[in-house]
């Protein structure tokens, strides 16, 4: 393994950016979508599935690998990469998210954060140390600071405070794996991101990048949206801070989003995606395609002989009609969500493939109206709870 | 497609029976194992998984298929193999088995069977006529007559009168299917096969043999074994009835069973079964390997680095470690049960290729003796229910 991470800015079209991740576990091309393997695998999808759809990298959970099957048991077992059998580079979140949303009994101050595990209601502590620590034992190829993620609505006093508490969280975690490295722990190729927050107050998101720009991490996240606030204003804040990062340091949007969602956070400079929607709505009869939403509960679907997506290139958007499709999902079989998972994921890499190519082009702007026409769709959209 | 079915008897080696069945969508070598497609899916696993596997044919349910998505409904669709993407051989059982045991207010008389859908309550008559035109609706290379499978206990008098009726339907699902095929609904290449039933009792299954076989089919299926009585029961019924049956033609073991069933009823005569065990299994955490079974829900495996079964050629067996598999199923992941699920089809089709080799070789009895000295392992099996 190389000991290297490195960005370049291929070429920039408008506010998008096209670029390359170097790392020593393979190329990252940009802007990127990552699959989320929470408990160490794509939920109903395998692996060169994964690999074959496109995915240069994918992301996992530190708050649920923790716990089960615990970190220094995953680093036994020969690290992460190894235990789910995927080569390719891997993204740790740092927790931070998952102990606000999931687990009991918080209790933060300025060390860090004890909470109870919600799946057998064991203490656990979270410190930056800790979170960074973990995620070396993981191996991941990126991987997050240890940040607070407010509880919304808050004040804006709270904010401010979690701001200044993330910030020196920040500095401690980039400490952390200096430290690491020098024991062996942390692999020199291994890098440590920044995480924006200050949810939708400017003078919070300034003073949160302008505070880690300073500290000059290899790569920047904006955490803290896409948590109920309207588009427009996600949007608003992306253009406020994208430009505060530096253009030479990959940018990362955690947990966002939808198709049109992507299209406009790379018009703003994002470089990084990661979203549960493609194999959540899998699971649920939804699928994503080049003409739209589908919801394949719908009895329409029972008679329809056409494949689900043939401007599709995947096998199961391409290869099953939407009658079987429909199916399976109604008699609730593994294959469905299998099928749908697939496809969907298959799709948002077919989506970062073509925003890559229209950056290539220098025509983002007028790829991003055709497709947004293009993925409204003729008609209605399905409906997500018609009755079928 | 051709319009044949011709069973070949290869070589025989004692009781056990090496052969062919040549069918217009391909050839199944028998001894045959036939994973369970329920719904029109092997549940959680794709087909191009099953084909690579050697699964020859699979078996679906004309009861639930009937009731979801229809039969006329998969007809229009263009059959049940274009449906779910299977183009090797599919044998359809005939709904009895599941009346009984699925569906609620059943009503029985000679014309045949009413009763209401578990799904949805409406209700449904299945005739011998009925489940024929079903089965050649979905487009079965092999179809099985109605029967009437008596809830356990019942009188000698009640099994006695089912062997009669069921006697009396085979002949009318056998005039169906020639009808059918004057009426270009059934293919000339689909056979029907007879049901042996009469329970445990010599008398009743020489009454039903004999008729069936003066009835003359293609096929003959053994039924309403392992259902609840010992396995020596089991097959000392099945060794008084293979002889009665013409060495010519296929027999059919319904619903057995364990890897040891397997091989003790390929000793005495039977050529083809299905049952539920490896993937329903595989979707609670065990596993059959060549060292006998494994329940990975056991703690002891969270920190097993080795495969499933390095002795298998499937790459869930071979390239998955097992604390990864333990992990997937305490987490209650799908690859979980996708992969135990697959490694399990692989395991019993591999089974059945050892038991064709011995057959060839002329030394079944030496291999059946040294393959259960190995499935019973080393050690203690693992139990069922161990918390972990």
């Amino acid at each position: 393994m190389t000991d290297r991470f490195v960005f370049t800015l291929i070429k920039a079209d408008g506010g998008a950016r096209l670029g390359e991740i170097a790392t020593s576990r393979g190329t990252i091309r940009t802007p990127a979508f990552m699959p989320i393997g929470t408990a160490a695998t794509v939920k109903a999808v395998y692996t060169d599935q994964l690999e074959a759809a496109g995915a240069d990298v994918i992301l996992a959970n530190t708050y649920h690998l923790m716990l089960r099957p615990g970190a220094e048991r995953v680093a036994r077992l020969g690290g992460l990469h190894t235990f789910m059998r995927w080569s390719k580079p891997i993204l740790t979140d740092s927790g931070g998210f998952q102990v606000m949303s999931l687990a009991k009994l918080r209790k933060i101050t300025d060390e860090g954060v004890t909470f109870q595990s919600h799946i057998d209601g064991s203490t656990h502590v979270l410190t930056p140390e800790r979170a960074i620590e973990i995620q070396c034992l993981l191996g991941a190829d990126i991987q997050m600071q240890l940040d607070e993620c407010v509880a919304l609505p808050a004040s804006s006093g709270a904010m401010h405070a979690a701001v200044m508490r993330s910030l020196g969280w920040a500095e401690r975690c980039k400490t952390a794996i200096a430290r690491y490295r020098d024991e062996g722990l942390a692999q020199r190729g291994q890098a440590l991101f920044g995480i924006v927050q200050g949810g939708t107050d400017p003078q919070l998101r300034e003073l949160s990048a302008d505070g880690l720009v300073a500290m000059d991490f290899p790569g920047y996240a904006v955490g803290g949206l896409a948590v109920g606030e309207p588009q427009e204003v996600m949007l608003d804040t992306l253009a406020l801070t994208t430009p505060r990062l530096p253009a030479d340091k990959p940018r990362y949007l955690m947990g966002v989003g939808t198709p049109l969602d992507l299209i406009e956070a790379v018009a703003r400079g994002i470089d990084m995606f990661d979203c549960v929607l493609p194999t959540r709505s899998g699971r649920h009869g939804q699928a994503f395609t080049w003409s739209g939403k589908v919801n394949l509960r719908n009895a329409k679907y029972a008679d329809d002989s056409s494949p689900l997506d043939p401007a599709s290139s995947c096998p199961a958007a391409r290869d099953y009609s939407r009658a079987y499709l429909h199916h399976l999902v109604k008699s609730g079989e593994y294959l469905g969500a299998m099928l749908l998972s697939w496809a969907n994921t298959a799709f948002y890499q077919e989506l970062m493939q073509a925003m890559r190519g229209a950056i290539a082009a220098g025509r983002f702007a007028a790829w991003s109206r055709e497709t947004k026409d293009r993925l409204a769709g003729s008609g209605p959209a399905d409906g997500d709870d018609e009755p079928a």
